[in-house]
């Protein structure tokens, strides 16, 4: 294979999160771990300990760390997955001209430089953290993700006051007040978990996706036929963790497939998933007809190989399924579903997923690939939501589902789309009770079709709420949604769009440590630290540049008001000083002004002139 | 008065709304009638009728109409009013130094050039919608409203098909099929809807806020002592209209408030809201506790006569709730509400709006000012949402509502602020019974307070969450809320996303005309008519911008993909072959394939390669 070099030094932002610094926990069991987070210290007149935040970003926001893209990301879990004993060393799968779509020589993107050797499970045996899990074992895995979901609130002392907050609906899910390595490992072997995690891709943070843990969100990104390029990708994905993203799809559809996904792997450490269909459509020059099974399953053993960690797998596309769509408004929109549809009826052959799904599974098992069973019927529009062909491809992810768990592997469950407000409780209802309660994975929903390029949006609140009813990952939709590839500010919008909606779902679930964020932000709030306001944003140099848009001076981030309503009008001025001067009663006053016997007026007009406003 | 010139002209957005075409549908009863809509017509390949839009944009987005804005709007209910010989041309109330913040000669805004002649009810008459449609009177105001809600499905023949889509979850509501003007009486005289059009705001387009119609949204404008213009504020207003705000505040607390306003007033075909208590307390130097009774109602008087059409009244802050807040995380966060309990417990006597309740609702009837009656105790963070002292206020409201029913006047309340999802319900159902369910108008609410920056989001989840409901209109936040004075773009945005909100909720309670929008879309998005989908864009400009990014040429405006897939990848066409081939079935080859009998796949791959697929 020829070796091209990359024309350009590829750059990554990897400066710390403006206010933020990067701390590590280690782990108990397994000492060498360490689980990064991001700790916002707040100002001393706060008299408070920093908040711990969950942290996506990897090594990149560490101001010690210096990327360097070409050596990748270190391989933290490689120690731990050789000292489990049950994998080899094998010769990697040869790369081959399809794999990168028999591009011409000056087209190809260059080979990452520094590959790790292949492995594999030996013999037959099965490398999975679920099987682990029903084996009662705890991996090193299950205690990072324990140590992570936690967000050091037994470390800083909180443990009965401000640290546990079970305020919310959680529909039936089981939140434990704190997650251990052992709720961890009973959640995986339920099936209700699953921390994707290939055993090729040792540069991954652990992190957990299931209904009792915190809901985490997906970007993705990929270049296709049309844009995009391979440092844009590499540059989108640590661009996507910096801002939340907790996995990224890599859903390139163009040529370099290979090779890119590679110099993505490499240097993520968020799982990163893909839809290997797409892969093997190119290899077959994007002829759905002349797709096989054996290509199909190299493409698996080549992507398992390189370390991806989940598939998506359109596998309850049956051929009897396919008519349903035909009086649909928008037909088959999952691009996997219809190139699977078209297949199935170019052929009039049940489709080749369903039909080899236990020979799928074995590929999962031996790389510990986990199954995102595709949901290819998806409605594309409010007219089709919840219809007939959804919902039986839903009862087949079902047994399918089973199969897998059966084989060993870990599973999650893709869902819609399009669905209005009032029909998106029925899909997570059925989900959990035709999957078992394997996790579910939703893109959006939106919750309308009129808005093209605020998507974003609509889908924003269709995630939020099915986060809350209890989907465990909220696949992003960016504002380029039906319009075209979303750049680098649409990834950022996206990302941050879906935090918020995991985290309005965290809050109305009840999560234990959800409200701490929100009440340090409002505590913040209430006291005019501005500084710290912006340190604990969810974008921290949007809430800054917006603030400073009407009031730049240094002066004003101490100032007890902001340009909305200026200095006179600020309910927060004056709400300090009724509390100022309730804090100033003593109980006999108190109860005298609650019977309307006393006259305090002058115990107030005393304190309310002590708020310092500053001069315009 | 000295009058300063205006020192640059103001220049207001005036072109027609990209893809649309402005129409009017005239009344039956009252025949000079003319309600707007906005009409998209569709691509010829479609068949189709157009598609009617409500439109909130005045006539400003008629290119029939040229703005002059020293003039105002035409009159439109002048007549209307008059014609109803219960009203006398009255001396309008002088306006005083203080009015406009006595600010200095050079520094006053200049007066409206225009003004009207100021109308009241004859003697102790009650003028407003409420009265008259309790003695079963049907106005033009109500027959305007029933033709603008209905968005002309029975005039298109659609009334049976397509027209009315029935699929949703109203939790109680009783939305008919068709609205009639005798349905818009009856909701307004059970208190269950208001149209706020103030007698001597004739410039009005009238709307109807109410459960049992289209869900509507609310803008705030405004200057504030720190920024802001009256040029700006004009601008503002007819551009928040033009993205869809059916209403508009006008929380100016500058100075210059009463020329401001006059400008606002006499330019809007919108409901003009405000909060007089800013204006007072201006009056009185920002010192709360030198508010009086008097200075407020010449204050309520003043603004009734200039047009407008509801006030925040923070009636319902009592004294004997202040002090629940004190323990609250964010204290009072309403502006209105904050400067009420600061007059209370200087003087520790009970808020003047509360004891001289009955003589407000003197002034409002006499105008048809409509009450909005204010939350002034509204939670500022998750921490405090549902608390004592909000559902305390509430209460308190709802007796309120009671007083202004008897005395004539239409009546809305105030909502929350910031709510988790889970408690977003119990707001609305305590509204519902409390009030009598007068309509509840509520900002956001916000879902999180972690995002400053992106309060649209956060607070668009929990709007298209209430709004779904219950809520009539949902006040936007932009992505400024928290940091500063929204600007124009900011004014966009907030207006945009609520407009989505709005829409979600009205087709998740199965509002009969709403999903026509949404499947026009999507059927535009299955076709390929990129035009037909950028013309039917909540925001037409930002959808083919978005697409034009990547794809500018007009050759990709017919194209079968678009950059996000690219051609091969394009589910949509993948599945319009999917959907010819299961047209060219016969019965009983449709029957033999459900059977597993037939094999089809002649026919489907002879079907397959009609695509159009376009060169790159």
């Amino acid at each position: 294979m020829n070796k091209p070099v990359i024309q350009k030094p590829i750059k990554v932002e990897n400066s710390p999160i403006p206010g933020s610094r990067k701390v590590y926990e280690t782990g108990v069991r397994f000492p060498d771990i360490r689980v990064p987070f991001r700790e916002v210290a707040l100002h001393e007149s706060a008299n408070e300990p920093p908040v711990t935040i969950y942290d996506s970003s990897g090594p990149y926001t560490d101001e010690n760390f210096t990327p360097d893209i070409e050596k990748g990301l270190p391989r933290l879990r490689e120690q731990w997955i050789v000292d489990r004993g049950d994998v080899e060393y094998i010769e990697a799968r040869e790369v081959k001209p399809e794999d990168n779509g028999n591009v011409s020589e000056g087209a190809l993107a260059p080979q990452f430089p520094n590959l790790p050797k292949v492995i594999r499970a030996t013999g037959t045996k099965s490398v999975t953290q679920y099987e682990y899990a029903r084996a009662g074992i705890i991996t090193a895995e299950m205690e990072y993700v324990a140590i992570r979901e936690n967000l050091r609130r037994q470390e800083l002392g909180r443990t009965e006051a401000a640290g546990v907050i079970r305020d919310g609906e959680d529909f039936g899910a089981e939140i434990p007040d704190y997650v251990t390595p052992e709720f961890v490992r009973s959640e995986i072997a339920r099936g209700r978990a699953i921390i994707p995690a290939n055993i090729n891709h040792p540069e991954v943070e652990p992190m957990i996706i299931g209904r009792n843990f915190l809901v985490k969100i997906n970007a993705n990104i990929g270049n296709s036929a049309v844009t995009s390029s391979m440092e844009e990708e590499v540059e989108k994905m640590v661009w996507a963790i910096r801002w939340g993203a907790d996995n990224v799809m890599d859903l390139s559809t163009g040529r370099n497939i290979h090779n890119i996904r590679e110099w993505i792997i490499r240097n993520s450490p968020a799982p990163i998933g893909t839809v290997p269909i797409y892969q093997a459509l190119e290899k077959v020059n994007g002829v759905a007809e002349d797709l096989t099974w054996e290509v199909y399953r190299d493409t698996l053993i080549e992507q398992a190989q390189q370390g991806v960690d989940y598939f998506t797998i359109h596998a309850g596309v049956r051929l009897a399924y396919v008519h349903l769509t035909a009086k649909r408004v928008t037909g088959i929109v999952s691009r996997g579903g219809s190139i699977m549809a078209k297949w199935c009826l170019a052929h009039h052959k049940e489709n080749f997923l369903y039909t080899h799904f236990e020979e799928i599974c074995d590929i999962m098992r031996a790389y510990d690939v986990s199954f995102s069973l595709g949901d290819g019927l998806r409605p594309g529009s409010i007219a089709d939501a919840n219809d007939a062909a959804q919902f039986a491809e839903l009862e087949t992810l079902g047994e399918l589902t089973q199969i897998a768990w059966k084989k060993g592997c870990q599973v999650m469950i893709e869902g819609p789309g399009h669905v209005p407000m009032h029909k998106i409780k029925a899909n997570m209802d059925k989900q959990l009770k035709t999957c078992g309660e394997a996790p579910f994975y939703t893109l959006g929903p939106l919750t309308t079709d009129i808005a093209p390029g605020y998507d974003h949006i609509t889908s924003g609140i269709g995630a939020a709420m099915i986060g809350w009813f209890g989907t465990s990952m909220l696949c992003y939709v960016t504002p380029k949604e039906h319009l075209g590839l979303p750049n680098r500010d649409d990834v950022k919008t996206g990302v941050i769009t879906y935090k918020i909606s995991a985290h309005a779902a965290d809050l109305a679930k009840g999560h234990p440590g959800a409200q701490a964020w929100d009440d340090a932000m409002s505590r913040a709030r209430f006291e005019f630290r501005w500084q710290d306001q912006f340190n604990l944003a969810l974008d921290p140099e949007t809430a800054r540049a917006f603030h400073d848009e009407t009031l730049p001076k240094e002066a004003h981030k101490t100032a007890h008001f902001c340009s909305m309503c200026g200095p006179k009008f600020c309910s927060m001025k004056i709400s300090q000083e009724v509390r100022d001067y309730s804090a100033a009663l003593t109980d006999n006053e108190r109860a005298d002004i609650e019977n309307g016997m006393a006259d305090m007026s002058q115990k107030f007009r005393a304190l309310g002139s002590e708020i310092d406003v500053p001069a315009e």
